[in-house]
């Protein structure tokens, strides 16, 4: 099936192509279709139903739309949805290390340290018709960085049963572990067992 | 896979339990928990997951929970979330005939007539992890209602595939064809197709 992800950003292309590899995964760019939307959601959910229809409403065909974060118990779910903007002044952002270099700061001294990578991933249909898939990876805020693949808060974000942060996976382990690769898979599966009644190509 | 299913009505659950059959549909008065939710919700899919989390919070075990409506094109989507409290003044609600009498009559005149049931389930792992199918039946208001089956705008939601009335389905048809009976085949799809990667049995 094409399906067209509502991202300016193509890495995240790549990564959901190697994902959902029996579609083909299209941008805005990729169809001349324009794409902008401010994420003024509450939660990842409202935040991927929200782009999600802003392309549908452009282009009428079938998106895809993602919406990601870091979410630690000891400070209430924080960063969430501001993930990417965590420590954000005057529309100044931080880069990644500055990010997660903040982040524990803000955990100094906290004994629990757990969190969870979110991925909320939107399949949309038309305006009543979508389904979500709402994946976690769940892990532990490191004391220090430790690793140099992935990219925001992987370096400090350790998976237990791994003995690694994400920033010491394979690609191959990151898609198979992550938040976002659980998100694509479930949608993978969704889609082998249900796409048919989609009515869609 | 025992799910419970975040309602007090009965009906709901013989409905899911004959969509859902491998699984056992259980409801909070069958474990002797609470569930009262106050559906605050600005569309079907924030109510569902409100319902869900709710009943999650009070259990901690997965919970599906549902929310329906009739949304009508010319009334900009109306009554949908309020489908059930459509016309209702001063806490005094109208009959199911009250409700659908009043949708004919603002809809006397109007040339589209379109309108979609809408149903939004989720399936509520744990309060980062969620699954939500959203699913439509498509039809037409009639003029004048037709059939005694079913309940609610059923009499009023006629389907041109089956040249009948929702309220003149069979129950298997019905499943087969109504809103609530399509999320649940696609929740029961990804059930098949990805319930091994829950975690939970």
């Amino acid at each position: 099936m094409d399906l067209l992800l509502a991202t300016g950003n193509k890495h995240k292309q790549v990564e959901f192509q190697a994902i959902l590899n029996e579609h083909r995964i299209l941008t805005p760019a990729d169809i001349g279709a324009p794409f902008d939307c401010e994420e003024t959601g509450s939660s990842f959910c409202e935040n991927s139903l929200l782009k999600a229809s802003i392309l549908f409403t452009t282009t009428g065909r079938p998106v895809i739309a993602d919406d990601s974060g870091l979410c630690v118990d000891s400070l209430n779910g924080a960063p969430g949805i501001h993930s990417a903007r965590y420590g954000e002044k005057n529309d100044q952002s931080l880069s990644a290390q500055g990010k997660y270099t903040l982040l524990l700061h803000n955990l100094e001294g906290a004994a629990n340290r757990k969190a969870a990578f979110v991925c909320s991933l939107v399949l949309y249909i038309d305006n009543y018709r979508y389904f979500i898939f709402q994946e976690t990876c769940r892990g532990v805020i490191t004391k220090a960085p430790q690793g140099t693949g992935g990219f925001g808060y992987d370096p400090v974000f350790f998976i237990p049963e791994t003995g690694k942060t994400m920033a010491e996976l394979s690609e191959e382990e990151k898609n198979r572990l992550s938040h976002r690769g659980k998100a694509g898979a479930a949608l993978r599966a969704f889609l082998k067992a249900y796409g048919e009644n989609l009515g869609v190509v």
